[in-house]
């Protein structure tokens, strides 16, 4: 019994992901199917690296992720099915994979890809504008039933790759910038706990603001509501939130926005955290 | 082991949704249940019945749609189990099945309806606003596991039709009007290709724009972002989008807002859509 | 096969609830995974209390309900997991159960608790701040396994509880308050029928309106739309919404709203409900 997860820009008040679960349904009757996320901003492929780079990791080995943000839907671009670790991931050739594909190159995980190209594994008739329904998702209802990989297209070593956000080391310190806004409305930043290590202890400064020490969680810091605070997420990334893990209330960070991480140069005060 | 879908206008933020998924497991516990949506705007019965008639037909045969979108709960409005073609309905007996009863219509499909008046199949307290969690989703889930529809109900041959929206041939050419704004912001027009076959190339107008010619998908219009397009969309309506997919920022249409489909008179440019 | 429930206030966009079902299918393949709600307002700890009682009850016996409100992650507050009558529960030991506890307690359900401190049924490496992925996620997996309570983590008999809404008694008639503002608009006040038994026919006070009589259902007003009206909701609470069904639209009542119920001191007039 296969699992199979759906990562789309969809939303889900019209039901087009529902329509997905249906297809997958009747063609793997036993497969458990688990809305990842519909709500990656529409079109935005980079958001949707990063979301399944962060959960894909966390499900069964076998497991098949379908990621459709698709604005070439109907066009040249090409539809393809992956293997990277011990996870499958089905989606259309546009850079959906940069960030899983990154990570795979920093673990030294095996991969591999096909283009799909075998129109027997999708539904008969094939429509310009909704894939995900149409190719997709009987793609991975039939992985998940056993078809190989080899078997439901053509191999191919060369999946489109997009620049996903990093962080580089600077006469400042090292410079980031904000991927993504969760749903807390804390600022998800591109900088890893290696890419500071040499810093001892930090400053961060994001929209104005300059977050004195990090964290450990959101309840340790001893201010009160609505202080920025700066810890590491439980994804590995740098976190700007606002004390109690709700942020958006005193700085209102957005994707792409610059953050810097810098040595504290003044000696650390009994705080672990101010803002000034 | 059956397969079961919702949709309501309950929302997902208190749980009614997820009761009803308790509901159905202690009668079915191996049931498949999928949410396919709990946004219909409240108590927009025509939206219950287009939205169920552009998914239901996905599922595997068999499969039991509870559809509650419920201003008469607890009133004389009968409930209804419905088998339509390969597809069953749990549900109001106050329109929800409009469209799809339409599509049996031209289809030729086999229909049969019950009138839900046996109480050994439902909760045994039912309360007065909540017909979802005491009446519909135990007898969908009694359906689901093998209770005949003869069993469940007394048959009756006259199902609440509501008026859908549809196409009419006039001077100016063929009239419809929006039935639903999608998640992306796109509308979704009450025009099929088969009322507009005799027009030729065509011109679209909605909201005060005119878009000349239809493109295939979202990413063939050679303009740049947020030109109004016309399209076929994946269920089969016209859809009047802007590039590359996201509606909604050029012009801002609204259900029941009137859109006509013409004759392109001027001939057709090198460009497959204009708006002037 | 084991059911299992998630309550949090994680929201739906990032896919961190979806990462706990990976967690869980990882440990208890066969499992069902309902989202309970995901919407839990962020660390209200109150309203998460609130809905998992309204809820819990319509599950399987054996089912295991994953609550994480959790401002508190990662310090020194505990976590736990219970069981109550037929329900089990796990989440931190911050109040989240306190409304099913007073329920237990009306109704003389057996209760027990644990503390989770048994790190071998956790993930192997636990954040700081996701304790829902890496701890709760992976306890219930293992008690829908068939782990016992006993097992799993350290008797003891006093979890955290906080003070959740009431009724009482003053000179005016029985006041209370707006605990949760449903998806409908809809006002759910801490008034049930036995605390206004002895008042007779009522009137109801919220927010500077006056509602003579209550009614049995939404369709019940013989008023027009937008007209305020009180009933007894399916949860068993008083609930103030508007003609037909959707509230907010006249009275914006919030959570902590004080409500009166007063007995109808002029006799009832022909219609059951009046707003003036």
């Amino acid at each position: 019994m296969g699992h199979i997860t759906l990562t789309t820009d969809f939303g889900t008040r019209q039901g087009s992901h529902a329509v997905m679960h249906g297809v997958i349904s009747s063609i793997a009757p036993g497969a458990v199917v688990t809305d990842l996320t519909h709500h990656i901003r529409p079109q935005d492929i980079r958001e949707a690296a990063f979301v399944i780079d962060t959960s894909a990791w966390y499900f069964p080995a076998g497991t098949v992720h379908v990621v459709v943000c698709d604005p070439g839907v109907g066009t040249q671009r090409r539809a393809m099915a992956a293997e990277v670790g011990t996870q499958r991931f089905v989606t259309p050739d546009n850079g959906t994979l940069s960030a899983v594909l990154a990570r795979a190159d920093g673990q030294g995980w095996a991969t591999s890809f096909v283009h799909l190209d075998r129109p027997e594994y999708w539904r008969p008739a094939v429509s310009n504008t909704f894939h995900g329904r149409d190719v997709f998702a009987p793609v991975a209802a039939h992985l998940s039933e056993g078809v190989r990989l080899d078997e439901i297209g053509t191999p191919f070593d060369d999946p489109v790759r997009i620049s996903m956000p990093g962080a580089r080391r600077t006469d400042r310190g090292v410079e980031g910038e904000v991927i993504y806004i969760d749903d807390f409305g804390s600022a998800i930043c591109s900088v890893l706990p290696a890419d500071i290590a040499e810093l001892g202890e930090v400053a961060v400064e994001l929209c104005g603001a300059t977050i004195e020490g990090m964290v450990r969680t959101f309840g340790d810091s001893p201010y009160g509501a609505d202080i920025p605070i700066a810890l590491w997420d439980s994804s590995g990334y740098l976190l700007v939130s606002e004390n109690n893990g709700t942020g958006g209330k005193v700085i209102r960070p957005r994707p792409g926005d610059p953050v810097l991480v810098r040595p504290l140069r003044q000696p650390a005060r009994s705080h672990p955290a101010r803002i000034r």
